[in-house]
């Protein structure tokens, strides 16, 4: 039992550090779209960018596909994390934005 | 309009950077937990550990709040994997394992 808790405790330390590099990174991410966020607003961009979006999509699964990741599961990685953009946004500037400056 | 493109595909692709690294880091932590599952099939540990899964959401929100990340988010990003892992398990072993297996 204290060596089966070894290898446990082995791939939990694994686990650990891989979420802390996920919430790192995902931190960075919406850095970057609250620079979205604010630059499309000050120059006068559509908020909207279904192509964009579409793009993204195709690009996670395939990128999920060559990781051997369900592609389904990327894409709805992908629209939870636009949801909490678009939550961000909302909470931040009391009003609706497009899913596309999460993409 | 050119210029305002420039800075907005440059946004993008550290988005689609940042998207990568999700996507791998994720396939990796879904081989961990999958190695998690047969280990403890195997050795008769139990499925169940809600300690882990509350120290590791304490752990979560601790690294959001360094990351200047919402910890509200950082739990209910852990929760959205959780749910896939037994997703994963459900579908590959015909049977409900608990979301201990997943943190």
């Amino acid at each position: 039992m204290a060596e089966s808790d070894d290898i446990l405790a082995a791939y939990r330390e694994s686990i650990d550090n891989i979420d802390a590099a996920l919430v790192f990174m995902l931190a960075e991410r919406f850095k970057v779209t609250k620079k979205v966020g604010a630059y499309k607003a000050t120059s006068g961009l559509p908020p909207a960018d279904p192509g964009r979006e579409a793009a993204q999509v195709a690009r996670l699964r395939e990128l999920a596909r060559a990781a051997n990741l369900d592609p389904e599961f990327s894409e709805k990685f992908l629209r939870f994390i636009i949801d909490e953009v678009i939550r961000h946004h909302e909470s931040a500037k009391g009003h609706t934005e497009s899913a596309a400056e999460a993409v």
